[in-house]
């Protein structure tokens, strides 16, 4: 039980996880809801009853990012912002993002009940396609929002079945009118699991994030010659898989030199012809690296190139490599980030510092909006994956430090 | 132009190879000819049809071989056989197989014009699904034949869209009645292209098989856990992919540790859940190692598994090794390999012993008929490949050959 007087319901927002989690449930446990589709619509349909049923005044944008506000004493004040997403994976777990809107909702719900009208305005958001699993770019909606890319580039973005971005908006009917874009607004906060296994290893309950990691992403294609499996000698073999496994291998390494704040995956990887008996002519994959250090990742970015362009050359393979984006490390805000630090004291539980390893919607609104993020625990650090859990209590305790901080910004003397 | 007055007409059967090549042909120059597919079924109707208007006369078997009979002078004698197949890769070439089938026919129709009837009778054949590609069982009608597997096993194959080979062979109507098994049969000639660099590098045009490799092909399935690619620390990944990467490097090291006899594979993999920000937890992958000798085969067969497996254990992954089959060396029958030799030899054609790289139908009619088999170079030893290409005077050579050792060995004193 926390201590204070002021209690977010935690048994309410459980139920209220719980039964979300109905929408787009798959046999696993987990949930398939997968941006901008019916099952996304069924999702905004159920958060919009249920903000409007408290009072809230819901407002699109045209990106399709949902904003729920709530009144504050003093009109005049920016609003303080909260929330995360509620799309997911395609095989994705029920706390992804959705802890962070249900968590925000069960905010509205008990300052309802304790009768609380905060200083400044409050709302709460749900962005558009934070995972980017359909459409192939994560952070779409606060990405449009922050200014970090356009408006009708993400609307011309197109799903496998060549259906864009536009036109799934206008298929579920939430394309807004107000612009995608930055307004005044006096801080964000943002409530997520930690989808990593630190907090749950140190037995603590909330994560205080200080920041995220720096992240660079590329697209690599390996070309060399498909030919028979059985006729093609050692000396005249042009294989795109072993060159392309030897540069997963070295992807790996180059992760693991940098001890526990490293990152560095190839998630995604396609063979052609990949028939049994061809050898490979073509293999395209994805190749990311991160870590807390922007220096680290720069030092990634100059040397992964060179590195993995001579196991090509070795390999008598051709490849191709793209820089698709570089982020650079984005500390949040340090008073906001205080906040998120005293509810947890005032409420007792057990916090360390993190750095977030995963990419939020967080990032990129701490562009233009004072940021700070709260991190619960997940069993085994698992996330993006069906058998993504978290304690009811976990919850309960990120919740109410969501409440804290909120509250506590939106009372401040301006 | 060989030496011989009684010779097979080139220009013709270079026409009819390309007439062929428009069944099922590709926009880079290729044939997507997959077997039991509607494609196949027109090039099956053509070849009948071409057989038919030859006098020769078609039955079909269990398993949809086909088998056009030419009589000899001698009606007790068992037919001299030759033949390949037209199905091909998904996007193969213009030549595999189908040269086999149609210099068979070149041979039956040079027969014709030159009014040659031969002492015993010979009989072209086109075997049912050589490729493997589309049911994932190479060698499937010349298996069947030859007792490898069983028809039931071969019926109850699927295809991708859970078609089996039952209903395909119904479905395109070349199910026959005749049994899938050994008759009597004095001899079996082959003639293909090399599909490896060989011939073409030492400038011969004729390739006296003296047999084929011996392989063992297995399927692996690497298990680790998928998780979020940000927030897990190398401590606690388990990447299938990874694991699956050093498998393959593995695969191709073992493979030129034995020089250029030696062939190693994975030519198909899958990764799960395949997305960018994910570690993969689950690779499927297939591995093959083919050599010309079996106790190379032998060595390779007890020295992967436990090295694959260290591996994964370093990796902290599961693996999965199912050996799918092991073939043995197939040398061929000595008598017949020397009319090839003899018929090279007459014609003037500069020729070499060469072990076959590839699987061939005839590796399992051998194991109840004296074969041999002829190849002819092919560009760039490319095959499996749209780009697959050979010279007219190849083919008419390799054709010339074939004549020669079917005449000579239909002909002999029994």
């Amino acid at each position: 039980m926390a201590q204070t007087n002021q209690c977010i319901d935690g048994k309410r927002l459980w139920d209220s996880l719980m039964g979300f989690a109905e929408i787009g449930a798959t046999p696993k446990g987990g949930v398939r809801r997968l941006t901008l589709t019916d099952v996304d619509k069924r999702g905004r349909d159920r958060f919009r009853a249920e903000c409007e049923a408290l009072g809230l005044t819901v407002r699109l944008d045209a990106i399709g990012n949902m904003f729920a506000r709530r009144p504050g004493r003093n009109p005049t004040r920016p609003p303080v912002l909260f929330g995360s997403h509620l799309d997911s994976q395609p095989s994705g777990g029920k706390f992804d993002g959705a802890l962070g809107v249900l968590g925000g909702l069960e905010v509205m719900r008990s300052l309802n009940d304790l009768g609380i009208v905060t200083e400044a305005p409050l709302e709460l958001i749900n962005w558009t396609d934070e995972e980017g699993s359909r459409f192939g770019h994560s952070l779409m909606g606060s990405g449009v929002w922050a200014g970090v890319f356009t408006l009708d580039k993400a609307y011309s973005l197109t799903d496998t079945e060549g259906v864009s971005v536009e036109t799934a908006l206008d298929g579920i009917g939430y394309r807004g009118t107000d612009p995608a874009a930055p307004f005044p607004a006096d801080a964000y906060f943002e409530l997520h699991i930690e989808q990593g296994p630190f907090l749950e290893r140190e037995g603590r309950q909330i994560g205080i994030v200080t920041g995220a990691q720096a992240q660079v992403w590329y697209d690599a294609v390996t070309v060399g010659q498909d030919s028979h499996a059985g006729t093609t000698p050692p000396s005249t073999r042009k294989d795109a898989l072993v060159c392309a496994a030897r540069i997963v291998d070295l992807v790996d390494r180059m992760m693991r030199a940098r001890g526990e704040d490293g990152r560095g995956t190839v998630g995604q990887l396609l063979v052609f012809p990949n028939s049994r008996n061809v050898v490979p002519g073509e293999v395209r994959f994805s190749v990311e690296f991160r870590h807390p250090a922007m220096a680290e990742v720069d030092v990634l970015h100059a040397d992964f190139p060179p590195a993995a362009q001579a196991i090509a050359a070795a390999c008598g393979v051709r490849l191709e490599l793209t820089a698709l984006f570089k982020i650079p490390a984005q500390p949040f805000d340090p008073v906001c980030v205080d906040l998120v630090r005293q509810g947890a004291a005032k409420l007792g539980y057990s916090a360390r510092e993190i750095v977030s390893g995963a990419a939020h919607d967080a990032v990129y609104v701490a562009r233009h909006v004072p940021t700070a993020m709260i991190f619960t625990p997940c069993k085994d650090g698992l996330s993006h994956n069906e058998a993504e859990s978290i304690a009811p209590e976990e919850a309960e305790a990120g919740c109410q430090v969501l409440f804290e901080a909120v509250v506590a910004r939106a009372n401040q003397i301006s």
